[in-house]
């Protein structure tokens, strides 16, 4: 394992490109804009830029993609010079977008049939834990096909999970933004009572964050939100993607998930209202806004 | 500040007395069920036990209370041989009990004109926190009053805060709480999505409790919940009565805060199913039980 094709050269995947270069891996690189910081970050460190996205596909022993939306990866995997056509029998191909479990397993499938070896190994841990090669990696798929991929996660990530068959990594990552769902909107619920009864938002904090409330989510952007920074650090129309899926993967099992929705109907509003570009933090605008 | 009258010894108020104890304080305790264990154990260290209740409230310097409902605050305090007519002017009455802000006010002016020096000091930490003298204190009132009563919380708790006046220890109560409903409703989604897809449920743990979706609610109830086991830490009775509380505090500022409706309304069902003795983690019941 040398040779690795990297697709979806941004926020998360610049980073996690210089991370396997450190590792000393090869690592070939294709983005649609060049001119990007991280592009360039990533070749000033040592990747090699292809301008054809069949030329980080082709040669390798493993592609990595790590895109915006499930569309994008159906594109790169059945697309024409798409991942499923153009690999060589035999490469291990990791998708680590957070994209459908459904399509993981079609993925998967489709792979298999070709010689190829799919695993879907969705991450979190954000841009942090991308730089600082912390993240968490929850992959799906065969084992023997995990363990083989294992020097690679290792270069990205500190836990490293392998949880099941095919899809089960997206799966996992479908549960870890639910739980985010509710323990954001919490806290968001929680800052528009404090400051419409005129608490000290600063006192709750240090008040609240050592006891039953405490969360990574009221520690990262508990801060954000009193200070009105609503700087992107996960975008809500990433998040808004994620929870459909969430929300669709639990309609197919008949499964109700009542808070999710609210939280998701609360972000569709903030995205008609022009704010999807914002940081999921930005939900308290739902809160303060409401009489505006 | 030495001698102590507490009334309302229970999971919660039980440990709190013997720590105040240990601190060298003269405790006096009334509760209505002698035979229950924490009184026990509390006059086994040294409490004094009262049979009636005026007699832990009259030549005492402050008056602690730690009961249920904020109808057996106001009975307490406001009915017969309650507080402020049998206790000395200058005694320090606190309301230690997850309450209504508002009657906290109400105590509040009322002790006031009789010369008495009421805080809300609302808890968090559990039973566990009770226990080890590692509770979070949330006091309003006056600045002076709160300095004076430090001695006490010192005793019982490790983070104190001020949060300002008469009120605010139980509105920094009630943001807590509606930090937990939105936490712990995340968590019960994501689990009832993971079991409905197949996850093994301890790997998702081990997956995201080191990430953005990691909580205390998560870390305590996450492993309860996998095991089944409902016994309570903290009522769903109770519960509800703070979600009620916050909700309404929230109502009366034109604020609607859609999530703890969401939440409240399913703890409802719960309840009128019969689980209201259960722990608030016997939310997941809500999402597995939706076919049964």
């Amino acid at each position: 394992m040398k040779k690795i094709g990297f697709i979806g050269v941004g926020i998360m995947g610049g980073p996690m490109v210089c991370n396997l270069l450190k590792a000393g891996f090869d690592v070939h690189i294709y983005a649609r804009h060049k001119e990007k910081q991280q592009v360039q970050d990533a070749v000033a460190q040592g990747a090699v830029f292809h301008e054809e996205k069949k030329d980080v596909i082709h040669g390798m022993d493993a592609v990595l993609t790590m895109v915006g939306y499930p569309s994008d990866v159906r594109e790169i995997y059945f697309g024409g010079d798409g991942i499923l056509e153009t690999a060589d029998p035999g490469t291990y191909v990791i998708d680590m977008t957070t994209s459908s479990p459904d399509l993981a397993v079609e993925i998967y499938e489709e792979a298999k049939k070709r010689g190829l070896h799919a695993l879907d190994a969705s991450v979190t841990g954000g841009d942090a834990g991308a730089k600082a090669g912390t993240l968490s990696i929850l992959a799906g798929g065969e084992q023997g096909d995990f363990e083989s991929c294992l020097p690679l996660f290792q270069a990205m990530g500190k836990t490293i999970v392998h949880e099941g068959p095919a899809g089960m990594g997206q799966h996992t990552k479908m549960a870890n933004q639910i739980m985010i769902a509710g323990t954001l909107s919490g806290v968001c619920e929680a800052v528009a009572y404090a400051k419409a009864k005129g608490l000290d938002c600063e006192k709750l904090l240090e008040s609240v964050l050592g006891g039953a409330a405490a969360s990574r989510q009221l520690e990262l952007l508990g801060p954000k939100i009193l200070a009105g920074d609503y700087e992107p650090g996960f975008f809500i129309k990433h998040f808004i993607k994620d929870m459909k899926l969430a929300l669709e993967g639990a309609n197919k099992e008949g499964l109700q998930l009542d808070v999710l929705q609210e939280v998701l109907n609360h972000y569709l509003l903030l995205s008609a209202q022009g704010y999807g570009e914002e940081g999921t933090q930005a939900l308290i605008r739902y809160y303060m806004e409401q009489d505006s």
